[in-house]
């Protein structure tokens, strides 16, 4: 962190995306986004944003830009919310430490954030961005771990699970203020075995939304009640524990059961809910082909089509090989990967009917964020 | 009925195929054909299995014939089943009689059977077939409705509700012997302004067959449970009150919600059955649009990709303009509506990515079976 002079305090982070093996579905609290059920996730190492804030002490406009593009606060009111709640965590701070000091100080943040993959291709970008723009304030304000999750939730539920490595547990919480509604990193000494394959699928379908989707669902499915009730408590311990020791083909099962679940109260909302497309489910046959013998890889998709498969380091080369039978994949996605793991892949001449995939990232999962 | 001197009994008759408005899936018994949950549906009059049924006494080879072709019975195990059954209430009937005639009197069947839709078009007409040899078996042998019922439920499950016409509720009973697992005609009086237009998608896909899907779907949803306990109960009253008052609009939210909860425990399934494509999804969207307004329109799909929409006689016209909007029809299907609702419908000359139907049907529902 750097300070000068005229009150400027600058902090510089590296936060990754995660990915949800359990998944949130749901709002029981819309403003303060607090979520229907716990989830559980991992992040995805090499999907990071970089963002830098400055807190500056002194009249003057917020501003966020994000790949070099201004974003629009007005329409984009989770900025705001984030930054009013750290000013008021310092005022809190200050009132605690009896420091009566001029109450007229005034305080405007900015922020320039990077992401190191396309924001368009629709993996989960404003979670990373959020959790590094709570880790950054974090930093600058010194918070305690609580109330950075607490930041980065109210702007954008899941950034909350990307403010740790290993694997990450979101708790829903009872309490109606959220207090007790955290992410936390469990006990699970980190598994960096685990890598994620994700496959980018372009669609040019209208999404629905996930905060039209989640509440939509949530009024409307019957299904989903049972599902937070009694199924997402015994998955989470089924993830844990399948995580802590090591097992594969149960953490596996779980994650890609769970996956299903998730679509299938989207497909239970009126009207239904769709964010699996044909790509999506070519890549599940491809991977129950995979799993034949034995479950070696777990897929899972989020509010769209795009693909995220989870497989132990050792077999990222034949699951590749399983894909380049059916998918056409980007070649210089496919040579980074060569170089990075040292293999070498044959692409067929010819597919029949092939997938197109416009992007492939493969990463090791459960890294957390970085600070400059 | 005929008979003639050599001792042969000879029944023509005429059975509808049903649509289910709430979903039969999952057997509580595999043999007998229980179902887990209660099911409502409605014939629909056009599409019909002609059936003739012959039973003779002597020794001979029992025969099925469908639409000309003939059925190898020994892969087939139903049709045993279901003449096994028929010859064991005949005996039981003569015991009833007292009459102990010749116990050695022995009985086989020839069934010819000509559905008047292609069965490869993946409509449901094995439920029709049975029905219509269970119709046939019971003008033959004089048995009850109920007696009836079960001949045609141990063929094929669904088929015990192609017996009645009217509304028709499959009650799944309690009892183990399935005594009280029976389908029955609602009290309400036909509507006979429902219509039903029935888009036929070709699909390349493997299917899972709804024996295994079901299956399938028991064993490992963890959503069925609820599905079967909680909501069911509640639409088969929603569906019966929503059908007495002529509530069209109430009738096609439960058709919807049902049709879509069936296919959200399919995907809630390990591995995840999928029945709908691209096609139906399609006109899932088109049936939305011409519901904005008001909701004129139901879709309900059963273990397959093509399309049941329930609509009002008078709103037929219309939603077939909206059809054509995106889909291209057979012409001579269409023809034969035009003539037959005395309307014409002008195709756009062109369509951007079309969805393609092979076959489209419109038909009224609820006509109960026809003798001959």
């Amino acid at each position: 962190m750097s300070h000068n002079g005229a009150g400027v305090s600058e902090v510089t982070v590296r936060v990754p995306m995660n990915i949800a093996l359990v998944k949130y579905w749901g709002k029981r609290d819309e403003q303060l986004i607090l979520p229907l059920n716990d989830s559980i996730s991992l992040t995805v190492d090499k999907l990071t944003a970089e963002t830098t804030v400055r807190m500056i002490q002194a009249v003057g406009e917020n501003t966020v830009e994000i790949n070099g593009r201004r974003v629009e606060l007005s329409s984009n009111k989770r900025y705001q919310t984030v930054f009013d709640e750290a000013l008021r965590l310092q005022r809190k701070r200050k009132e605690d430490l009896n420091k009566n000091e001029n109450e007229c100080i005034t305080h405007h943040f900015e922020v320039i954030s990077k992401t190191n993959f396309p924001v368009a291709a629709g993996l989960a970008s404003s979670a990373a961005g959020f959790a590094a723009i709570a880790r950054a304030i974090q930093k600058i304000l010194n918070l305690n771990d609580t109330q950075a999750n607490r930041l980065a939730r109210i702007g954008s539920g899941s950034a909350c699970r990307s403010m740790f490595g290993g694997l990450v547990h979101w708790k829903k919480g009872e309490k109606e203020d959220g207090s007790d509604c955290v992410a936390v990193r469990t006990e699970s000494e980190n598994w960096p075995d685990l890598y994620c394959i994700i496959l980018v699928f372009n669609d040019e379908r209208k999404k629905v939304g996930s905060s039209e989707g989640m509440r939509r669902t949530r009024e409307t499915s019957t299904l989903l009640k049972h599902r937070i009730e009694y199924v997402v408590p015994e998955r989470i311990e089924q993830v844990k524990k399948a995580y802590e020791s090591r097992n594969f083909q149960d953490l596996a099962r779980v994650i890609m059961a769970d996956s299903n679940q998730f679509h299938a109260v989207c497909l239970d909302s009126i009207p239904p809910i769709r964010y699996l497309n044909e790509s999506s489910w070519r890549l599940i046959e491809l991977v129950e082909k995979f799993n034949q013998q034995e479950v070696k890889a777990a897929y899972t998709f989020d509010a769209g089509p795009n693909a995220c498969v989870i497989v132990q380091k050792y077999d990222v080369p034949a699951f590749i090989r399983t894909l380049l039978q059916d998918i056409i994949i980007p070649s210089e996605d496919l040579k980074s990967v060569e170089e990075e793991l040292k293999v070498s892949f044959d692409c067929p001449s010819e597919i029949n009917s092939p997938i197109l995939c416009s992007k492939l990232i493969v990463s090791p999962m459960g890294g957390g964020p970085a600070d400059s």
